[in-house]
């Protein structure tokens, strides 16, 4: 890897817009006469897959490691923890995100992080400012990962921002934005051949607070009986997983994306924790969480507010 | 302070281009309908106060704590340790920068970062982008950032993007750039009635790498012989620096302005460091280091490879 040429990726395990993300800076990184390719730091998900298939387009090569003084240009992400390992090392030329930032550089870079829904509302923004037009392709992969971050504009992450963009973009693409969007959104919420395991591994995070060690889990899907009819195999998959991994308490949630509601599967020895801040009861292990879809900003912040009450307690 | 008015600040010990961001992020706030109040951190030094005076500014509210949640936009820094006491805990709207990104936040924020000569040059921009119009005043504000960040466009840290917005903006302020721009800088070197200690202090950054103790400090001169006459009191104040504050290497630059040179006072038990560094010997503690300007960019990384170079000796 000792060329010049910008490797560009977003965060390990990698979801639409990670991907969208990755290809559209790519481009326009080619477009403004820059060597650039885009990568992948995992499996495409079947919703992406979805997206790629419709905007015929290749999904981007796996990268697995990298060389130090790579160049390099984060996108959908800016955390070293949810990069390739010797990404420190790298030679990071610009990070373009909308999460949180927890990010360290020797050197002056290039960085523009906004509170958006969706990095690739940031993405449209930067190809108006460079002047580069924007293809029906970029468009198509650009729309598909703001329908999915910002759950068809339902989720609280969802900005005014992502919403207009999503429009522009659908006329550039010339597709009917909702009929796509529910379709991309129902293709990731295939799980017929998934195993348990596979079905609470699609999306999962884990959390350390106070000694506390959570995961959340979560899946989309437009028929919620389709998730439960697989209710015993995910609650022996999460029972598999609390004990090698010592898990506190895990959530798994199946959001519906119709409806915006999820519903929980909840094990661990500290359900009492989730119970009280939902303030619930679980009957067999589950609760309807209504109007909850957004771990970021629902799901975890309760979760934290009830661990910090108990402190003061 | 439990009001919605954002504040604005730079750095501690605010240098020219940390008040100019200031004063005109608060006046773009305040022409896009927010309440916001620009604030300094320190004093203003006699360059910086020469540009207050010459386009009729006030000098910004002095700021010494912050409340919890306060609503704050970090302008010309991004790190926490040169701020406030109390920023982790404030509500961080926006960051605008032009250094490394050394930055931890809980929530998704707004952050304009480029690696660029002066953090005014991106301010321009921002008015700019907000398509909102840049008077005389805030021109003569931001030009004078420009014009000391990049010493009048010789430091290595000046880019094309300062030059030409350094350009533009003389001429909305409607002076001659290169009149004004010494003038400047020439009001920023006169240390006639400043202590020893005054001097040494006027730009003084520490360092710490592999347990060596760092202190770089740097003033301008339009004749470096002016500085040169206080030789004996600027020692005596190193030398006191450098034993209450057990440093092992203490680098004092008199940057000729005109020249673009520096002379250094060197004093510490590991001047051996300093001399391989820039491949020299100092005769009674100085030295003129041709050509170089810059802290950031030139001194310290000359001397950091110096001591990598030594531990894998």
């Amino acid at each position: 890897m000792a060329d010049n040429m910008i490797r560009v990726f977003g965060h390990t395990n990698p979801d639409t817009d990670s991907i969208s993300c990755a290809i559209t800076m790519a481009n326009l990184q080619n477009q403004l006469g820059r060597e650039a390719q885009s990568f992948r730091l995992g499996e495409i998900n079947k919703e992406t897959q979805y997206a790629l298939n419709t905007f015929d387009l290749k999904e981007p090569e796996l990268l697995s490691n990298i060389d130090s003084n790579t160049n390099v240009i984060m996108v959908d992400n800016n955390e070293f923890s949810q990069s390739l390992p010797g990404i420190e090392n790298a030679h990071i030329q610009m990070v373009v995100d909308h999460h949180r930032l927890n990010l360290q550089t020797a050197e002056p870079v290039y960085c523009i992080a906004e509170p958006v829904g969706c990095a690739s509302t940031i993405m449209y923004k930067l190809y108006k400012q460079d002047d580069v037009s924007i293809t029906p392709k970029m468009a198509g992969i650009m729309l598909s990962a703001i329908i999915s971050d910002t759950l068809m504009f339902k989720s609280p992450t969802c900005t005014e921002q992502d919403k207009i963009t999503a429009e522009r973009l659908a006329k550039i693409a010339g597709i009917n934005l909702y009929d796509y969007g529910y379709k991309l959104l129902e293709a990731g919420t295939d799980i017929s051949n998934f195993t348990g395991l596979e079905i609470i591994n699609v999306d999962s995070k884990d959390f350390k607070h106070n000694n506390l060690k959570l995961t959340i889990s979560q899946i989309n899907s437009s028929n919620l009986e389709d998730v439960f009819k697989r209710k015993t195999e995910i609650e022996q998959a999460i029972e598999q997983r609390i004990q090698e991994e010592n898990i506190d308490l895990f959530v798994f949630l199946a959001t519906d994306i119709l409806e915006a509601n999820s519903k929980a599967i909840v094990l661990g020895n500290r359900i009492d924790i989730f119970e009280r801040a939902f303030n619930t009861k679980l009957i067999s292990n589950t609760t309807l969480l209504k109007g909850m879809v957004s771990r970021k900003k629902q799901i975890l912040p309760a979760i934290i507010e009830t661990l910090e009450q108990k402190i003061r307690i």
